[in-house]
Order: structure tokens, then C-alpha cells, then sequence
């Protein structure tokens, strides 16, 4: 009898953690299995959240993103090709076709195969040359690569820093979304006169008083957010390297450098050829168990995952998600029957400069997204403070609490505050996945002392002044 | 018709929720009530909890506890009666006797009474002189006096200090439970050389090993921690005031102050002498409505309360719950249908003092208490970080996952970490409050981003872990 062969095509965290927990689980019951990763990249495994903080100088080294490296992969036992592209897949014949860096093409055949090809970012047509290429000077933050070049064009201190620059260099962000927030932070930080173009607002994932309320901070903190805008062109210098962005108004915003943060979309190009079931947004569709084709699974920012409280799907592409899914997979590889429970659109991030501090965090359905979904919507936003008044810590929170008006049931929850403010939504996120009304929210028994809380304490307040007016 | 008349016994936390909320519960459906409140002391509606933050200095108005004042009450509607002390209970006419300071006797007619006469603490022979007075320089720290006392004796910076001391002042907290550990904060951070005597260990509600964990913290941040000893008598100075303190083992422990803080015991003194039902502790034993005879209702400390994971009494003397019961009974007394839903035993706190910053937290049941409520208990330790490990942010978190083996459902967890650990309880409760699995809290879609979590959030790797060892 030949080893099984399981072929993982992208070497981050949904196929890494599908390929090793495959391995261990096989190997728990006795058997051994082959494991081939394809990685189209040089890197395997680093945290793509932790590529702004290493930009704005929070990470020393990018070392220290890569969780594990190619060796450490080959070490556990997989056999590891990088450069490697999938191009073509023969889902009936179990077979993959893959183009290796040097310009070779292989068939390789499968038992199993794991599609974990992750996003790509999205480049609209003003960031390319007539020719194709990116405009020097714009570029995304997606991978490694990316992160080296951001770092090199924004930290001063690094050799390609002008030698002298008259006045600060100006950057520009293009979105408004988690990593354009996280990209404006490290431009403002390393002391680049940043503006951030948003085509609605910032986090639109928020209601639209909430996302206001983050406007408001990340402005007076000395970014320049201009909403409800689109870049329609660029402005070039003689040498081709990017001079201004002009927008849909006309206005032209001079630029040194513009970060293209505009979103992902799933990579599933050779997938989808293959005729494998894609949702609207293009996203792999898998059940519970993560299959989406006899012999096929898919696992990460490449598939789109059920929502639990619409139970429709949707595209969140987080680490969070492709790790459990990866997981999952692993798993039923090895005969298990484990099954991806869902996500609620949970997320958090900070925007942080000099005394500024803001932490931002939602869960479960926006009133947009609860109206959409036909919840008739209740929603109340309380001020509170994230300890004791009295206390030193104390700092202002603002959480809005969304219901739905009939049966009461929570259906999200959105909070903007100081230190130790986003954390809370898990409390929310527990609640919503275990289906809990905002009664129950405003009722159990949370963690309070004075450097921590209040003593009803926010996210409770918010659920119960919400339920005295339901 | 006369108006209906509400007599209130203690004006805090719980005594005031009720007044309040049955004032504005009934004038929302067009009636007024006649509010009596009683109080023993001439504070009312202080933050119990933040007594030591004031005294360590973090603090630094005692006024900025106070919620509200007596002259707010009073502004609020209540006829509010300051020292004033119930001596007598008639259930059967409605009928309540008080002293006041002046030493007279009142007998007062009630349609409602709520008793809310909060906890007292715990105070040995071995702290009282033959008189039955106190031993000078040592006390409890339960109220504003006693917080004000203590502030006295530990701020250098106060007349009372003494002019030169020639040498470290020298501290003993006796207790290791929140208020123990809190004072001993407060006493290191004064300067004060500190040592903690406690009976068991420190924080007994917590595993052993939790417990060790803290315990370790605590005296590397150069408090003494000596456990499993009893103080057992104390030796005084020519003029009465305090020496040392004798333990049983016979060792001598100079002392210029001691902190008693051998926990709260229900103040029921005058209701269980009406012949009011009290469970094991002496605490009162309300109904989920918080009713314990016609006409007669109790909330806050002086209560037992229902346990949701055991179904059983128990004694939780806390702000949180006390509030709660308070509304519960407002809502009542305007012919509402409230219910209080009963408490997880959640906790939280904090040693913090030079570089040294801890947190400590737990929800549900011990091992110890699970075992007792009949469970078969699977439990594990994880030790994590609170952010990605490449994040400043980042420090040690240790998470204890308790949960009952056949049904797999989540019946505690603990917490031991630096910044941002604690309030990561606050999703095991709304687990427990929901009664989830490890396996539920597992699977849940909880916030991460660099700073403010692993990509596995710590909580949910430690379900996680236990549940594939299960």
C-alpha cells in the first residue's frame, strides 16, 4: 500500500495548520502520511496582522513574524516547495499542475488536496503603469515583501531615506478599513504627513455614528481622513515614481509614497477553473467539515465562511478563521469528524500616536447588516469609562449595543475607547455564539474591581439601558 | 389613600439601587412613594472596593468614591436618616424600630422593607483588647473610617506620621484574600516592610496551584507571604498600641500596624432575630425576586445568593451583585416582574507595585468546589502570552480551564497574567452564564489583532487544549 499523499497549495496559517495537524493526527492512529506544500512566495507561516506594526517600529525584526520558518517545516516532516504556483487543477483525476520559479511545470498527483491560497490585495487600475506595473512609490501591505519595502521607503534612519528632505514627506493611504487605519498609524508615527481617502468612512464594517466617533480621534491625533472620496488618477514625476493623488473632486493630494489598502479578495484562480463552487465573492465554498469537492478541501482567506447569526455566507478573511479551519481540516484527514462552527465578523484593532489611543472593536452584525438580514433593529450607544472613575486607568468607552427588537436577542455590538476598551467584545462575541438576549448580557456576572471596571460594569450598562427601553 | 411607604435599612450599593429605581419605577406609571432610608454610619453610597486604591495613593479625594452623597439622596426624594441603626423587626405589623445617634428609640410603620445592611467584617479576639475595644493600630479597612485611619497610618506625608522613624515601618495584613492582597499593595507601595499571614494561602478561592503562581509574584515584589499560619495573639506596647503579632507556630512578628482582613460575615443581626430565613453563612435568603417574607425584601451582602453552576446558596458579598439585587427589588416594589439571576462567583484583581503588575481573576467553580458539587473534574493550566509574542505589549498569561469530564461543560477558569490578562474572564463567564463546552468556547470567533491577543486568543487555546486531552 502506497502513503497517503496529501498536496497543501499555500504555506500559511490555513495549509500549515491543516498540513501539521493532519500529520499528528494520522500519526496518532498509527499511519503516516506525505504531506507537499506549495508556497508561490519565499515565506511560509509569518503574521500578515503583524506587517503594520513592524512597518511603524513596534517589531524589531521580521523574524519575529514568522511563527515558522521553511526549515522548521521540513524539519516536522513536509515536504516543502517554494516558488511553486498552482496553475491548473484536474479535480477528477486528482491531479494539480504547479509552475516552479526556474519556469518548470509539474503534475502531481493527490489523495487529498488542501487549497489554501489565501487573498489578494485589491489594485485598482490608477496604482498601474500603461504598462501594468505598480507606479513606483504605491504599493499594498500584503506580504513580506511588501513589509520590507514600506519599511525601507517610511523609517528615516535606513539608507533610501532622502539625504535631506525640506519639508516632511507625504504619504497617503487609500481605504479606510483595518489596514488602512493600522498603515495611516505607522505613517503618522514615523513622522510622514499622512492623509487617509476613504471611498465611504472609515471602518464602514461600523455603524456610521461610531465610525465618526474613530474619525474624530484618528484626526486630532494628525491625520487628514477625507471620506466619501475616491482616487481617480495619479500625478508622476519625470521618472515615473508617484507626485500626487487626484481625486474624483478634482483635488490633487501630493504624495512621496501611497499604501493601496483597499481590501482582498480570494485567490482562487486555478480553483475556480476547476469549476469548484465560489460564493459572490468569489470565495471557495466548503461545508462544516471543510470539503468542497470529493478529495478537495479549502481552508482560509480563500474560501468565504458561514455567518452565525445570518447563517449566510460572508467573506472574513482573518488568521483567526484560517487557523481553525486549517485545524478542522487537519483533522478530518486523519478520519476525524470535526466541523467549522462559523464566524460573527469579530475584530479588533487600535490606532495609537503619542497620547492618542484608541481601540476599536465589533462583533456580530452591524444595524446595516441586521437590517439587511430582516432583524427589525434596536440600538443604543453608552458613554462609560473602562475603570472605576476614580481610578487612574479610567478612560472613555463608548459602546453601542445592536438588538433585535422582537425577540431580543443580541445581534452585535460595536465599541470605540482608551486602553483596555476593545477586549470587552469578546464578553459580546461569548454571547452571541452562545445566542444570549441582551436580558441575559445585562444580567451575568462579569469580572469587577475598580482598575478594571465599573461597577455595572460598560458592556453590561450598555446591554441593560438598551433592555429597560426595548 | 396614603402613600405607600418604603423603609430602606443601609444606604449603600444595594439599599440605594432599590430606593432609586422603585422611585423612578413607579413614578413611571404615575405613582409616588415615600422613601425612608436608614444608615448606621453618615456615608452612604461609597465604592467599598476602592478603599484601597485610596489608601495605596491612587486615589486622591475620598470624596471621589462617593457616588452619590447624603444631600443627593435627599435631592433624589429620599428621607434619608444618618445614623440610624435598626434594633428591631416586626414582620407580622410592619413594623421597624431604630436608634438614632441621639440614643432615642423610633418605631416605624412600613408597607415595603428592604434590608440592605451590607456585611461586616470579620474581627478575632486576638484584635480586641480585654475591654472588647480594639487594639490600637489594628483595625479592618471596611468603611470610610476605617479607609480614612489607614490612610493616616500609612502616608508619611500626613502629621501623623511619625517625625523620624529609623528604619522601614513595619506591616502585617492577616487575610489572604482581595482586601489581604489589595492592602498589602497599599502598605508596599506606602513603603511600609509588608507581611501577609494568611490562614490557607493566598487567594484560597483559587486552585493551589493558581494560587502559588500569585503567590510568587506577590513576594518577588518584596512582599513576605507567610501561609498556612494563624495569628494567635498579639503583644502591645506600654501604651496599648501594637507590638507584634504572635503566630501559632510561637514566631514573633513586629508589627507598627495590622490589617484584619479575614473577610465579611452577613450584618443580619436585627432580621434573623425576626426570625427571617438565613442559610449557612447568616446571609438572608431572598427569593429570585428578592423577597424573604410579605412585605420584606433584601439584597447586597447581607444575602446569600444562588450559585448558577451548583444551584446552591452562596456567599458572594460583592458591588456588582449588590446592585443588581438593588434594581431587581426597585422594579418589584412598582409591581414589576425582575429576577435576579443568580451569580458565577467571578472575581478580579490586581498586586501591583514598582515593575511588578499582576492580575488575577476566576469564574465558576474551583476544582476543589466542582469535586465538592459532585463533578469529575478535567482540568489544564496553558500558558500564554497577551498579545503576539513580537508586540511590546506582550506579558505571561496563565489560564486554568476547569470543566466537568462527561458532560465536557466548562465549569470555571482562572487567570494569572500581567496588563490585559483579567478581563479575559469576562468570556468564561458569559460561557458559563450560557452554559457552553470547552468545546463551544473553543470554537468561538473571538477579536485578535497583534496588540491585543495571539492569534489563538489564550482563553480559547486553553478550552482548546483541554478539550483534545479530554
Amino acid at each position: 500500500m502506497t502513503t497517503r499523499r496529501v498536496v497543501v497549495v499555500g504555506a500559511d496559517a490555513a495549509g500549515m495548520s491543516a498540513a501539521h495537524q493532519a500529520i499528528r493526527a494520522n500519526r496518532a492512529r498509527g499511519e503516516e502520511i506525505e504531506v507537499v506544500a506549495l508556497e508561490m512566495t519565499q515565506d511560509t507561516s509569518y503574521s500578515a496582522c503583524g506587517l503594520p506594526y513592524w512597518v511603524a517600529g513596534d517589531v524589531d525584526d521580521a523574524d519575529e513574524l514568522v511563527a515558522r520558518s521553511p526549515e522548521r517545516h521540513r524539519e516536522l516532516g513536509i515536504d516543502l516547495r517554494l516558488g511553486a504556483t498552482a496553475t491548473e487543477l484536474d479535480v477528477k483525476d486528482r491531479k494539480l499542475t504547479y509552475r516552479t520559479s526556474a519556469g518548470d511545470t509539474i503534475r502531481i498527483g493527490y489523495d487529498d488536496l488542501v487549497i489554501a491560497t489565501g487573498a489578494a490585495p485589491v489594485i485598482p487600475d490608477w496604482a498601474r503603469t500603461t504598462e501594468g506595473a505598480m507606479v513606483p512609490g504605491v504599493r499594498p501591505l500584503k506580504d513580506m515583501t511588501d513589509g520590507h519595502a514600506w519599511l525601507r521607503t517610511l523609517n528615516p534612519t535606513t539608507s533610501q531615506a532622502p539625504a535631506a528632505s525640506p519639508s516632511p514627506r507625504r504619504g497617503i493611504v487609500v481605504g479606510g478599513g483595518y489596514v488602512g487605519v493600522e498603515m495611516a498609524e505607522a505613517m503618522h508615527r514615523r513622522g510622514w504627513e499622512t492623509t487617509l481617502i476613504t471611498r465611504t468612512r472609515v471602518m464602514s464594517n461600523l455603524d456610521p455614528d461610531m465610525s465618526a466617533r474613530l474619525e474624530t480621534v484618528i484626526e486630532s491625533a494628525g491625520v487628514t481622513v477625507i471620506g466619501d472620496t475616491q482616487v481617480s488618477e495619479l500625478r508622476t514625476h519625470p521618472d515615473g515614481s508617484v507626485a500626487a493623488a487626484v481625486t474624483d473632486d478634482g483635488t490633487v493630494y501630493p504624495a512621496d509614497a501611497i499604501v493601496v489598502a483597499m481590501g482582498v479578495r480570494p485567490a482562487t484562480g486555478f480553483a475556480s477553473l476547476a469549476g469548484l463552487p465560489v460564493g459572490k465573492t468569489g470565495g471557495l465554498l466548503a461545508d462544516e467539515s471543510g470539503r468542497v469537492a470529493p478529495g478537495v478541501w479549502a481552508a482560509g482567506d480563500c474560501c468565504e465562511v458561514k455567518h452565525r447569526v445570518t447563517g449566510k455566507w460572508t467573506f472574513a478573511p482573518l488568521g483567526t478563521h484560517a487557523n481553525k479551519q486549517g485545524k478542522t481540516i487537519g483533522e478530518n484527514l486523519a478520519g476525524g469528524e470535526a466541523r467549522f462552527q462559523g464566524v460573527l465578523g469579530t475584530a479588533i484593532t487600535r490606532f495609537v500616536a503619542g497620547d492618542h489611543h484608541v481601540e476599536v472593536a465589533r462583533t456580530g452584525l452591524s444595524t446595516a447588516e441586521a437590517e439587511e438580514a430582516g432583524f427589525t433593529v434596536a440600538s443604543l450607544v453608552t458613554e462609560g469609562r473602562t475603570a472605576s472613575g476614580y481610578m487612574p486607568e479610567a478612560s472613555p468607552i463608548a459602546v453601542k449595543v445592536i438588538a433585535d427588537a422582537y425577540s431580543r436577542r443580541l445581534m452585535g455590538m460595536q465599541i470605540i475607547g482608551g486602553r483596555a476598551a476593545g477586549k470587552r467584545i469578546d464578553t459580546a462575541a461569548a454571547s452571541l455564539w452562545a445566542g444570549l438576549s441582551v436580558d441575559d448580557l445585562a444580567s451575568m456576572d462579569l469580572a469587577y474591581a475598580p482598575p478594571f471596571a465599573t461597577v455595572w460594569e460598560v458592556v453590561q450598562l450598555a446591554a441593560r439601558r438598551l433592555a429597560d427601553r426595548m
